[in-house]
């Protein structure tokens, strides 16, 4: 039994959702959306306590099963909001929702707020403003034991439901945290992690730096890449190989090229110890 | 002087050009469609030679150096066609379009007419469904210095506008091919190349496998991955170390960590000779 039940596409309800697909509100409110079957148990299993769920069993592909994560937040004391399918197509934001979406808290970390080991590997994006680079970078840190993504300058909030989605959920899962691009190295001193800035004006290749201390990988906006600041503040800057006539990789490829190489390093020498 | 001038948003040329948008009418009449100034550039300077160009000034970022490709493209006997901002806006699928869009002849090229060196890194993507995907990897294919990529049962043509878009015109730079998979394997095993089919059921670590020699690196469908009928041809299946929760990487990710593996051993294999 639902704690209430939507069947109109009209309730003021299904507008307080769509609501929150705008920056503004969702900063006002401290609340941000979660879509989708997969995305939802992510942030489940990741401890995050969603205000209200809404949805809608004829859109689940598989609802027998599906309508446990229902059951599971509910019993976590969840309010769950069953919804006809004219209203839910309404309410969803993504083309062939698959029957689940909730409000849940907003990710509003600072650097101060992060906790991480003595050989810390991190990711710093500075400026990034695609939802979905960000959302592919923390599918790639989630993959390679990333302890933090920070977001320096942001430009995109971590609660974009674009970026949610593209994240696979992983957004709730990965520690992330927001500050201006000063406070983000000063934090990154005070831990003693060094920054590895990448950009296409060095020498340096990037697997000729040693990735197996505490380390953070930085990467910049899409057209512009990194800032003089945070290039001046590196330990080390290195380039991606390119070789095309195109010569710039996307965003959250060169992340990802990097971080491999940070994790092949760190596994080498983890065999070795 | 362009050889045409539309104003009206209503002219049956530009219904033509959004006529393009559909694959079945790309396959019919041979020709797709190139949008932007960086990828009609990528796309001349490959050798394309388009049948028509239509530009707008006005919505041109930098019109006197910009019109110079306008130029280039008249002065190979292109048709050159000069639209207004109206109806600019009516024929292009982009929003925000920068004032270049072309007609280009399509991309029809099978396995056999590749040409490959003694000791080509190729790509082969099986059944990859986002046009978006197969794009981002044409970027890093091209930054690679990948020799060829192959769709092996495609489900998206090499024409796809949003493809042509995500790799940044790459698809005209890097040499691609279509083949059912059966074809493609064949034509790999004639040129002596070994096949590395990426998989999460394998121990084979990705950096444990010699890159060096001949090489296509096969990533599969975003939801399925690669069929048994790759994974059975494969000389090495391996796989990429996911420690985090979501435990998938996205295709075109997982193919850039694992192409750039081939670079760094390549690069090192060279400066050892």
């Amino acid at each position: 039994m639902p704690d209430l039940l939507i069947s109109s596409p009209a309730n003021p309800r299904l507008k307080s959702l769509t609501a929150l697909r705008r920056r503004r509100t969702r900063e006002e409110l401290g609340r941000t959306l979660v879509e989708g079957f997969e995305e939802l148990s992510l942030a489940l299993d990741a401890g995050v306590l969603p205000e209200s769920v809404y949805y809608c069993p004829e859109l689940m592909l598989d609802a027998p099963s599906q309508l446990a994560v229902v059951e599971r937040a509910r019993a976590d004391g969840v309010e769950t909001v069953q919804v006809s399918r004219v209203a839910f197509e309404k309410a969803a934001y993504r083309e062939g929702p698959d029957g689940f979406l909730a409000v849940v808290p907003a990710l509003v970390r600072r650097c101060a707020d992060l906790e991480v080991g003595p050989r810390a590997l991190t990711v710093l994006c500075e400026g990034v403003e695609k939802p979905g680079n960000l959302g592919a970078m923390l599918r790639t840190a989630d993959a390679a034991g990333a302890e933090a993504v920070i977001a320096a300058d942001p430009v995109t909030d971590w609660g974009n439901p674009n970026l949610v989605r593209s994240s696979k959920g992983t957004v709730f899962s990965v520690p992330v945290a927001s500050d201006p691009t000063g406070e983000a190295l000063r934090w990154l001193d005070e831990q003693g992690i060094a920054l590895v800035a990448t950009t296409p004006d060095t020498d340096l290749d990037y697997t000729d730096v040693d990735y197996t201390g505490p380390v953070a990988i930085a990467v910049g906006a899409e057209k512009y890449g990194l800032t003089e600041q945070v290039l001046r503040h590196a330990a080390y800057r290195v380039r991606i190989p390119m070789v095309g006539r195109a010569n710039s990789l996307n965003v959250a490829t060169s992340a990802a090229i990097v971080i491999y190489e940070a994790v092949r390093q760190r596994r080498r020498s983890s065999q070795h110890h």
